[in-house]
């Protein structure tokens, strides 16, 4: 589906570029997925650990073949789809500092290594043993140059994976109703999402009623409660296809809306607009935050849109950019993020909207086709 | 709840043996939850990111109180119990590193520093930047020498984790009959944990039909596919309670089993019992795995049970010693294990039981309740 020989021969040139003589990549990597086509296995909340297993990943070299190196258990049981036929195989009685040594010393002379943002500090210290004059560089600040511009093709999968999650909000949403539990809904919005194709959750599901019957923040996004009546309702979630993610909200009333949620909600919709508005090549990601920030500041609830207005998202959730105060980087054709602003005022209202856009030639489309016109069961 | 003060003084003792100047525990480590006692975010398929993410954590130092550093967007969003009130916060706005450093050069000269394994190297770059000339180890060395004994608190919380798990497969097993989905199954029970008081999964709930009907093996996990009759299903699963995790396995036929299904499924329960009946304290775990090894390799089906026979668990899922034939670690009194051997044989047969062990004076007890006995529906 995707030419990850020409992903990788842009990469090449750009640590010849940056005197980068390798780069290490870990099995658990969106990079090396990126590259490779390695699929990530599901994350875990506690550890999960094979013998050796601080040797997976690839090292990849301008100058050869990619070299992938595997625990004999990831081999056996974490790889459904098969492994690379090259893939030299720890098994748990080997000595696996030497044999991740030979294939690091197999590409010659290395002064400078990149290694992926997340790489275990355990694996790093392997490298740092066998490379220890070598200067060691993060290798996201090369391939996040690749990752953060999408194709064609990749669109097409980040689409699917909005209008997945569009489609199960769509189901869903009828049941946001007065003793439904929070839990009831989350677990609903889980198998419709694995039921429709997605791999996993791309993040942890959350549903979270605000209003003036909690003192509930959102950063409290786990509970069974059971949903009262005058209270919004707030969804995040998202979906996995072929790797790629999706991140989507949408707020929800239960029984007649007062009038501050009405403005809340409105105003909300309006800096979401008025974010969309701003995208166009060339604009630097702060701006997008600042146009989409002023509306709900000059709104009067500056205090309570208390995050960035967004992040870049594809084979992980939060990408670079960020469409954020600190962050200036001038958008480009291909740039997928979300605009995502809130208004959380815990005990008053709570109200989020989020969709992926994608930077096109002529300013930002909205990929997400689900309706932002105020819902009240 | 724990002494963390208590575990912190210990680790102190350590590190001024193995003259360990700093440590530095990263926010999403079970390292930094078992001494300081900081919750854990549940993990995202996806990666999420904030500006300055990379700081997350703590150093801990022998002689001064821990100092926690945070982005701000973990203190506001990712923090539902607070966070310490001493805590560093970094702004989105913020010089990160030099914030970072001050912090990390408050505590005096550092000769050696350890990092948690999972320590991103993203961070132990900018940590090494900052002591040059500073010799980094991998901080598990010390902190599992602590974690892997269990005090009588710990085992309370284990036993919790396990009971739970037990519960829900009672109240599940009776549904796994024709035509339900294994995606089903799996949505009930990670619902009936949740329910029960679980955070969420230890790790990701698998269930999976193995037998004549299909030649799937145990590594392809995910499946929406019903069940069909004269295959044998197979769980896995565990929840979390306080930060323990629990990890649990039974299988279940549906229809009237085969001679080799039963022959298979009591081979499976008497090498757990030859396991169990093996551990003692002194014992070296490699003798566990040879002791539960030796009963399958006799009956014939040597070939098919292709995996380690356990591991250590706790805060994390798999936690060393490892009950491996490479692991010698003589068990002790609190180690709290998994014994887990299978037969797995793609297109014939799939069984596998899964208990959690823990280490007493005259040797192993089940912490789980939940019946071994053939279960056909």
């Amino acid at each position: 589906m995707f030419n990850y020989q020409e992903r990788r021969k842009k990469l090449y040139a750009l640590m010849e570029k940056e005197s980068v003589d390798l780069i290490f990549l870990p099995k658990h990597s969106a990079d090396l997925d990126y590259l490779l086509g390695t699929e990530r296995r599901v994350v875990t909340f506690g550890n999960v650990a094979y013998t050796h297993h601080w040797v997976a990943g690839a090292f990849l070299h301008p100058k050869s073949d990619p070299k992938i190196i595997l625990p004999r258990m990831i081999v056996e049981f974490d790889s459904p789809n098969g492994v690379d036929p090259n893939t030299v195989t720890v098994n748990e009685t080997d000595d696996a500092h030497a044999i991740f040594k030979k294939v690091a010393e197999s590409f010659g002379k290395v002064k400078k290594i990149a290694v992926s943002a997340r790489t275990w500090s355990e694996t790093l210290i392997h490298i740092m043993q066998i490379f220890p004059d070598a200067t060691v560089v993060n290798a996201e600040d090369l391939v996040n140059q690749l990752r953060r511009i999408k194709s064609k093709e990749e669109i097409e999968e980040m689409s699917k994976a909005c209008y997945l999650v569009d489609e199960v909000l769509a189901q869903v949403e009828n049941r946001v109703v007065v003793g439904v539990s929070e839990l009831d809904l989350k677990t609903e919005i889980n198998f419709q999402m694995n039921e429709k194709g997605s791999k996993t959750e791309s993040f942890d599901t959350a549903v979270w009623s605000m209003g003036p019957k909690n003192n509930r923040d959102a950063s409290d996004r786990r509970s069974s409660n059971p949903i009262d009546g005058g209270m919004g309702v707030s969804f995040d979630f998202g979906s996995v296809i072929n790797g790629y993610c999706s991140d989507f909200g949408r707020t929800i009333f239960v029984g007649d809306p007062s009038g501050e949620y009405q403005r809340v909600y409105e105003l909300v919709m309006a800096a979401q607009a008025a974010g969309i508005a701003a995208v166009k090549p060339g604009v630097p990601a702060s701006e997008v935050h600042k146009a989409t920030r002023d509306v709900i500041v000059e709104g009067g609830y500056g205090e309570w849109f208390r995050h960035r207005t967004g992040h870049c998202i594809g084979l992980d959730v939060h990408e670079f950019p960020y469409i954020s105060e600190e962050d200036h980087t001038p958008l480009e054709i291909g740039m997928t993020f979300t605009i995502e602003p809130s208004i959380f005022w815990p005990g008053k209202v709570g109200v989020r909207v989020e969709d992926v856009i994608v930077v096109e030639e002529n300013g930002g489309r909205k990929i997400n086709k689900h309706s932002t016109d105020l819902v009240a069961n």
